[in-house]
């Protein structure tokens, strides 16, 4: 096991370095140097490749894993809890990563860079060609991966499972079906209600350095070490961790809109927490990770949500908010900024949609890619198909692609599979939150008391410190005492909305 | 051939992937991120070890030097020029590689990555006991290198060879001692001059941001190319390029004085044009690389020096610097502006220090480092003998180690027998310089147009594309027809100085 660990903090420290160079790409690389950073990212790709597959060169981790799978046959020799997990994911690694070959992973690295920097100037110039041949080579790549992998159903399934182990086209294709009768149903009645909530808008503009300010504030009062992390901005905001005491979030700022990245830092923020919060001598081992993609989602959208979008969170910040722009917040109440908020609108950007449309931008984008994937459509008819599905499920046309089918990175980096991470995301962090708030009775006195000590370290003993000891659904069985139930998002988004709407 | 190319290329994607993380860590990385960082560091040099070491594990190595070697007894197979440098360069790396252990790089590159972020620290307080422990380690440590590496006459020597290839710790004490004399009887006659030109010293705040603004200005007319750099603040500045298409150069900012960081940022841009205008097809190989370390200084040291403190220079630039700061340019006349810029005052940062005196700071540094390293002297007496040494040549002392002994970050990060590279540089530049002005006789009339265009291109086509295609040497001798000669340096400064003190 310590022959293993050996081996495994190789890999760690290369995946790290990777996500380094992809961080200082996306935020601080000058554009030319796109070429040459995609040529080092593919090289040490291919070099983490080669280690995961030496991993059982000798035979080491398949015995590991004899000793893992029987242990009935060698029950003095079962391994304690940490090393049986250990053993697990780097299993699951390594049984995807062979059969893959290195000058696959190398093109696919290599291509994926370069497109994220191709994405953002298509992006800039709401220019979907100049992306298209990019994206074309890339659902290329991830056909190839998909039947390198090998699948039952759909090639779908196996990209999927990378980001939600376990989780498949037609769990998912449930899941979300539930979510768009329900959601459907919620909107129309939101339409019907007599209950109007103006938007927003306003013609102030907010500076950017205010609103970092503002946000950084945020950060720092819910738990974020900035000893152990930085802020930035880039063109679409992420979080990456290089260490528990290394963790970079970015943001993305509309000077006519400050809740635009409000929305983004907190969501980063969460995630976070999370990898700040995962115990440092899980480094250098599969369990210095989240659980799942869905399992971190559930600690963005929870912070952003659930927490981020609530009165009590406002009462506390509020007043601050107001001296940073005393106009136009000095003359709007907190009850009237709290509705805006969470006012109910169809809208064009993923990121910025309220509670109840955000899961049908999901929606549309999980049918697009399995589509493209099971090839039943092709990728240069995208922006009219994104454009007839936003109609369809929202009632809204984007009108460049910009704000359509260029707005979000996942598919420039190779993230097929991810998206819906984020609707499981939002059930999750229904279901936590729920038992979060039977743990902790006074949480809104808390949190209307800008208190977050207490939240954080719930989130921290249950989730954050255990990084990937558990699978999702032990995880969820163990925090909430039962598996994954949608009902407890259904009943938080009524609740909430049927008061904020008088339904 | 083209197999040995294939693992070069290797070792310098690891090697500007090493510079990345240096960069991040030294401009954007939280501090808590210090220990992580350095562990990656340290296996990814060990790595980089691995792939030197095993550059011949097959002999391919060894061939291609032996072509090389004997030309005459194979004339039918020696190599081109570009292979015949490639093989040279790689060659006295891996030799030198060979005679050091795995262990021993990363234990370095570990200590010293984390001795920078401590020197930070250490120097903010002006705190010299925090970093004496790490100094001492890095001291044993290089001592150790030397023993290992094997040395004639000083341990000092193959520290030095390393920056500057074929130089030795008595040829540089003639060079340095033969410069002391000289400055000092300088330094003499402009002390006794009745010229006496006041310091610009000023109340006023000079914002930031402004002088970013305008020494982005300055580095882009000189021909810094933004979309392949960048430019930002760091503790100590310094310039790095992972690629000719990705150049980075940080400086330090000063808000009582302007040209404390202009200075910094012409320097480190003089250092980024170089590596912007290596040819970008040498990237892989050690061609890729300035020729030297006293050949990279004379590059910087020229664009600071010899053009950016030049009357010419300001012609161009002084309506600029008064649009961007009124008060008080706007009240100075460019004459006295020119004068005090050149004025001629011991003082304590070398980055800061004039032309005259500039070199004495280079002089106590290299006596110091040496002594060190022939253990004539222990690190933990370092103030009070840094402290004597500035009274005795410069005649000022530090009010606190921060202005003293810690302002430097090179003996942090390893960089023993960095410094007399200083000194070299100058002395080439101005070598350099007197060649330019014969090809350019009206080179004065460009610079005060503000057309750089031209010296961008003779340095370009005449040191920067060449990489390490030669040695210093034999670039010299092309370029101005003759060796490394100081005169140039001395009739350089002995002619700007007896004009501006009127000796």
């Amino acid at each position: 096991m310590e022959q293993l660990r050996q081996r495994l903090l190789e890999i760690y420290h290369l995946n790290s370095i990777l996500a380094i160079l992809g961080w200082d790409r996306d935020v601080f690389m000058p554009c030319e140097g796109a070429q040459a950073r995609a040529a080092k990212i593919a090289y040490l790709s291919g070099l983490l490749h080669q280690k995961i597959i030496s991993l059982d060169s000798d035979g080491l981790l398949s015995k590991l894993k004899e000793r893992l799978g029987q242990p009935k046959v060698y029950p003095a020799k079962k391994l304690p809890t940490e090393d049986m997990a250990i053993v697990r994911e780097t299993w699951r690694s390594f049984k995807r990563e062979k059969k893959l070959t290195e000058d696959f992973v190398k093109e696919l690295a290599e291509t994926t860079s370069q497109a994220q920097m191709v994405w953002a100037e298509s992006r800039k110039k709401a220019d979907f060609k100049t992306f298209l041949p990019w994206l074309e080579k890339i659902l290329h790549l991830k056909k190839k991966e998909a039947g390198m992998l090998g699948y039952d159903k759909s090639p779908y399934d196996l990209l999927l499972d990378y980001y939600e182990p376990g989780m498949t086209a037609e769990k998912t294709e449930k899941i979300l079906n539930d979510l768009k009768i329900s959601l459907s149903d919620l909107l129309k009645k939101i339409k019907r209600s007599k209950v109007k909530i103006p938007a927003l808008k306003t013609k102030n503009i907010f500076s950017t350095e205010k609103q970092i300010d503002f946000n950084k504030k945020v950060a720092k009062k819910i738990g974020f070490n900035f000893d152990c992390g930085r802020m930035d901005q880039s063109v679409h905001p992420f979080c990456v961790g290089f260490h528990p005491n290394d963790v970079r979030i970015t943001t993305r700022y509309d000077e006519r809109d400050p809740l635009y990245s409000f929305g983004s830092t907190i969501h980063e923020a969460g995630h976070a927490l999370y990898e700040q919060g995962i115990l440092p001598r899980y480094f250098g081992t599969p369990l210095g990770e989240g659980v799942s993609y869905g399992i971190h989602e559930s600690q963005s959208r929870l912070w952003e949500n659930m927490i981020g979008k609530s009165f009590a969170f406002w009462q506390h910040f509020y007043p601050i908010l107001k001296k940073e722009f005393p106009t136009p917040f000095g003359e709007i109440s907190l009850e009237k900024f709290y509705c805006s908020l969470n006012s109910v609108k169809p809208s064009l950007i993923r990121t910025d949609a309220d509670e109840v449309t955000y899961n049908l931008h999901v929606i549309l984008r999980f049918e697009i890619e399995r589509d493209l994937m099971e090839g039943k459509i092709a990728a240069k008819d995208l922006p009219e198909i994104w454009n007839g599905k936003m109609k369809k499920y929202l009632g809204v046309k984007p009108p460049n692609d910009r704000m359509g089918i260029l707005q979000d990175v996942h598919w420039a980096m190779g993230g097929i599979g991810y998206f819906p991470t984020y609707a499981l995301g939002n059930l999750y962090a229904a279901q936590f939150y729920d038992k979060m708030k039977k743990d902790m009775p006074d949480i809104e006195k808390k949190i209307s008391g800008g208190n977050f000590g207490e939240i954080k370290s719930w989130l921290g003993e249950n989730i954050y410190s255990k990084g990937k000891l558990q699978s999702a659904d032990e995880l969820t069985r163990a925090i909430t005492g039962e598996d994954l139930n949608p009902k407890h998002f259904f009943s938080y988004i009524e609740n909430k909305y049927t008061e904020i709407y008088k339904l």
